[in-house]
């Protein structure tokens, strides 16, 4: 099966927002098996929107759009279906009245405007937004599925994983299983790998990574095909093996530290409540995770933490010492079984010839002993160093919990 | 003059890696005053390539291309120029020398498949790459010229300001502005709007929500023009107004706080650091940032901030009052000028009749006043739950401090 995407967006091609929506679908088709031959980016006016979608299908089997149906006057992805379909925009009863619910529920008028989020063409399905106002639709042109979802990431990930992914016919007998491997760079693991890499036909391996974590899933035919081929890349990565499942960092270290009854803390400073904020992603972190502390200044270091003022004056609040004093400090205070910490400098300035920018220190204390880990990322960028030391924070953790 | 972008790899289709060259591009032609018609991403096969470089070359005066211009056997950008072109590939000499000279400098042998980047269609003209080995080049196709660049985003970016932007000839220059407007509905904001979001004209509007955040650009021919349609929006959403540009919440909460010498400080339950973090994300915060504090157990409430434990076992951890004593306490321990808040239940358990999922309060101290916000945003989901109070806490934040 091959598809295309389409996403709609003036503010996407001016450089204001950055589509993310493509990238997010494309890796969940591929982990679906399904061929993306195509992802577009077109602007709000109704010519570009009929074009952009006629394009897609005469190249794939599946369409799927994100954006232009918001309550406004330059959403116009409806009119566009509309126009592709030859068929009229009708009101969706069930849509309308979901609609009118969400703002009740809010107690609010429902505005008119938002009333056109509920047409869609004649003899279309429609799809349900569990997230937000706009319902997204399918229909079908000549023999292409077109499947419409809201621009909003948040409302275009889960409607995929809820009402489009169970409808797609990826012909699926085959069975598929995913690794995760921490520490370790794509391209060293993926050199490890090479010989499933390439390998076409009854068995296919890929790599895809995110923040801190490498993912080898592996597809196959039959279940013993997988099996082997599971087990062979587990025992070549066995160094850097951190988990199964298509899962993020959080997941593992919440898993860990939930079946272990390890309660758990954070100290922040560059990365300003990142890696807090990651396990506050998972559903029942609470039964773990006691608290975290942003202590940006130097004086909440040594107020929160105990952090001492003669190691912040004779080493720096990024330092080994001051990461392990944050650490220690946290388990002390917070009475948590594992603590954590990252001190570092994301710049764009206040970096020196010693500490230059991307300078990260990374702390944890788990049952009185402390470990430490120096990372220099460079010059990056602000936000890749303070999501790179979240992430290898995080990962930290998870070795620790790791039996 | 209109510009279409191109993005080729098949990494950049199966969710491995996200084409971030084209949202690059695109905002700095949008700053040039380019407008971009069309971003495309296709994979590596010469059929995708020559066909999506056709495509763009369709509806657009000038083309950038990024990406397949490697060594490897997969990558076809070349070749694809020269069938588009009816030219042949020929070396070019200096820049045969070159990839020499950089792999001599590194004392390494250059290998043979390297030699193919020194290849380009007779006749074309070759850009420098400063950063890289691979060279780009420009060719014109009819009348409209494609600039082929590296897929390497540092490579890409150095190459379009060095050798690229100088040839564009962008003539007449588009006139653009964005205000932000906060704590208003996208279709109760859009409704007052109608008249300028219609297509067409001399002016043309456009919405784009991100979290808390309405932002209104509008674009004009003329300065006049711009100006007269600015000060209609900004008067007709005045109530709502909180700041001008392409920014996020927490820029103008950093601009606010900065401008103002207000130290912040947040303390959060169920945000569990998101709204910190994006604090985190400015540049420069660290001149008012003190610290956060994410007081996840009731335990933590207590000895961090000093929430009573009669309050907390009378009202519960999710109330007005549990909120207020927190910002209260965090303005205390902190010494912040604004002291914020958040408490709520994230889900998806947890919820009862009286206090549902989806329910969180906000809090602010400045200058010993204390303000409550509830927000109830039903079962929306646990990361949606999580991003809207954080913004909501950001968008208060920042109502606090406008003047």
């Amino acid at each position: 099966m091959r598809a295309a995407v389409v996403a709609v967006g003036d503010e996407l091609l001016d450089g204001r927002v950055t589509d993310t929506n493509s990238s997010m679908l494309a890796g969940k088709l591929s982990q679906l098996g399904v061929e993306v031959v195509l992802a577009q980016v077109i602007g709000d006016s109704l010519d570009a929107v009929v074009r952009g979608i006629r394009d897609a299908v005469e190249l794939a089997d599946v369409v799927l759009v994100t954006g232009g149906i918001g309550p406004t006057a330059d959403d116009r992805t409806r009119e566009a279906l509309a126009v592709l379909t030859g068929r009229v925009l009708v009101e969706d009863a069930a849509s309308w009245a979901a609609i009118r619910a969400i703002f009740d529920s809010r107690g609010l008028e429902v505005p008119e405007s938002n009333r056109q989020q509920a047409l869609c063409p004649e003899g279309a399905t429609v799809l349900v937004n569990h997230t937000g106002t706009a319902p997204g639709f399918c229909v079908d042109i000549d023999d292409v599925r077109v499947f419409v979802m809201p621009g909003v990431p948040s409302e275009a990930r889960r409607m995929f994983d809820d009402e489009v992914a169970p409808q797609l016919d990826v012909g699926s007998t085959s069975h598929t299983e995913t690794l995760c491997f921490g520490g370790v760079s794509e391209s060293l693991l993926g050199g490890m790998l090479q010989r499933y890499l390439s390998e076409g036909g009854a068995v296919r391996v890929g790599i895809t990574s995110s923040w801190g974590l490498l993912r080898v899933t592996a597809r196959a035919d039959t279940k013993r095909a997988l099996d082997d081929v599971i087990s062979e890349i587990r025992s070549a990565g066995k160094r850097w093996f951190v988990g199964t499942g298509y899962r993020e960092l959080e997941d593992l270290v919440a898993e860990r530290a939930i079946a272990s009854a390890t309660t758990l803390a954070v100290a922040e400073s560059l990365t300003a409540g990142l890696a807090t904020a990651r396990l506050g992603r998972v559903a029942g972190i609470s039964s773990v995770l006691l608290e975290g502390v942003v202590t940006y200044s130097n004086a909440s270091k040594t107020s929160r933490l105990g952090v001492s003022e003669q190691t912040l004056s004779e080493h720096g609040a990024v330092s080994e010492q001051c990461a392990r004093e944050m650490a220690e400090g946290l388990a002390r205070t917070s009475d948590a079984g594992l603590a954590a910490s990252a001190t570092g400098i994301a710049g764009p300035s206040g970096g020196s010839d010693a500490k230059p920018v991307g300078l990260v220190w990374l702390a944890t204390t788990l049952d009185g002993t402390t470990e430490t880990r120096e990372r220099r990322y460079g010059p990056v960028g602000r936000d890749i160093i303070r999501n790179r030391a979240a992430s290898d924070l995080l990962l930290m953790m998870l070795q620790r919990l790791l039996p």
